[in-house]
């Protein structure tokens, strides 16, 4: 069983996940080098569906819900070695100076094309809105479980950014409490909203499009840029333009203006920049609350081309090594993010 | 000129260290993977002392300062690629809904050795207590400067860890805020002694001394353990038994005992690990006040053992794939941590 344990110097859970512990010897091997699973059979590949747990989800390419024996394109599944599991209980228990939980949670994986493929950017962009509906119908599903309080939805792309099967996929993360970062953005944007009664999001929409430098792209809905303070190199935001706390209220036309951002934004990574690994994920407001309606969901892609060192390890200040400003002026040089 | 730029969403601080700034053509060489710089000769080496900045310090063997042409043990010079900067004012500006701050603050090097050597386990115990009395010494220096408000000492060991020269060196890193981590540190251990009238770090000491499950190493000053909510496997602490919220107050006893703890730990590293990369910092209370008399100065080991994935950058909520009990065990049965 996976538990979450807090740190209470710092006041911030980990969670210690049993179900993929490593013997202490296995790291002589610096297993960070070699992460990849040497897989002979891919589990996520069309055919092999028997090799993983039992899905939540299976959509056609019609985006329509189908049943276990049916063509499919996109699959969600339980994680085979899950950080988080449902038969648990969210109530935390004091050890010593310390609180502990059972690690209760939905940790799950969307296979997001019974094809062989490696890059997201390989999914055209019919089959990135048809993700984007995927993540849409599983938040709104898990939004029913009143235990849960917030959801993650992340894609590690490359080994170096953690994925550890190489086919590519998406994970939805269900947490019975709001994590650390989570928590601080909702709670700074909300001091913002009472001290101005505007939305900081907001704000730096309105200011980052009349200042033109930073903004890579823009459609009716959406923009992208690369942020003010930015942690790394080519880190970029997508953000809608309209106000909304979360990220599962878009509608259909959002949807879909978002998917058309999120394809000109993985094509740029896998096309021009070579193919770096990188992370992406969901930053939308709690559930099963109207408390964070002052807060603004919005989509962050942190690219891995530096290294986190002691520096932002010990201090958590990111050390970034070239301005968004000459960023965003290559992005718009390119033949990616035009209008 | 570096700056400080603050992110209104979450509320921190980054660095814009455009003194070492890379065209963004050249992350498509995927950078991340070829940090070590090929340098056909090392600055840091014996007889190389003019490729470095003017030196703050020089040391010989026997920690007593001298001029800058005598033989030496240990020398502290400015970072060529600072990403800070003395000659800068630490106030802050408005621009647009951003704050922005000249790059102000220290950002020096300790060069542990004339020889070139790539391992800090490689410096025998007393040259260690040389490097400790070093890092003493600078911070006792730097604190009389009332710009100054924290201090964070630290090593970047492999290249994977973000070190960017071979040679065996430590970083010091004088700032005129105090860090998110740091800061979030001293707020919720002020708020826990506030509570009980008791250090937090104190109660760990207690509580893990008496449990015997994660402490890996005790001498007459200090402990050495696995912490409880640990971020990765093998994530190290050394705690002073007695408490003292800063570093730069302890006394030649205890400094020595210290070397000590370090020295074995980073033995262990190198020799039972076989060498992996990993940051070590220290967390001090702030300089020039009183305030974090409750704060409880520690130094913090984190290998490069796991990567940080989508979810833990999402949610500042780390995945640990073994338990510190199952390290702990490990580290207790071989040769290094013998009382």
């Amino acid at each position: 069983m996976p538990e979450y344990r807090k740190d209470i110097i710092i006041d911030e859970w980990v969670i210690i996940a049993t179900e993929r512990a490593k013997r202490p010897e296995n790291f002589k091997e610096q297993i960070v080098k070699v992460e990849n699973k040497a897989l002979s059979v891919c589990p996520f590949d069309r055919g092999n569906e028997s090799m993983t747990p039992p899905e939540s989800l299976r959509v056609d390419s019609h985006g329509n819900e189908v049943d276990k024996d049916s063509e499919w394109q996109i699959r969600v599944v339980p994680n085979k070695f899950p950080a988080l599991v449902p038969n648990a209980l969210p109530f935390s228990q004091q050890y010593g100076p310390y609180m502990v939980m059972d690690g209760f949670g939905l940790h799950e994986v969307v296979i997001q094309s019974p094809e062989h493929i490696t890059n997201i950017s390989e999914l055209s962009r019919e089959q990135i809105d048809l993700l984007i509906s995927v993540y849409i119908k599983r938040l709104r599903a898990i939004k029913k479980d009143s235990r849960i309080e917030s959801v993650v939805i992340m894609v590690n792309q490359g080994k170096e950014a953690g994925a550890s099967i190489e086919h590519s996929h998406s994970q939805i993360f269900a947490l019975p409490l709001t994590p650390a970062i989570l928590m601080k953005e909702i709670f700074r944007t909300r001091s913002y909203f009472n001290q101005n009664h505007r939305c900081a999001m907001c704000d730096i929409i309105n200011f980052e499009i009349k200042e033109d430098k930073r903004v890579v792209y823009e459609n009716k809905e959406f923009i992208i840029l690369q942020p003010y303070a930015s942690k790394n190199p080519f880190e970029t935001w997508i953000v809608p333009k309209s106000h909304n706390s979360n990220f599962e209220n878009i509608d259909a036309q959002e949807a879909s203006s978002f998917a058309q951002c999120l394809k000109v934004l993985v094509d740029f990574f896998y096309i021009d920049l070579n193919n770096p690994a990188f992370n992406y994920f969901i930053h939308t407001g709690t559930l099963g609350s109207t408390e964070d309606s002052h807060y603004h969901w919005h989509l962050e892609l942190e690219p891995k081309l530096s290294i986190k060192a002691g520096f932002e390890i010990a201090t958590g200040i990111d050390i970034c090594i070239t301005t968004p400003e000459y960023t965003a002026e290559y992005m718009k040089a390119g033949n990616f993010f035009k209008p």
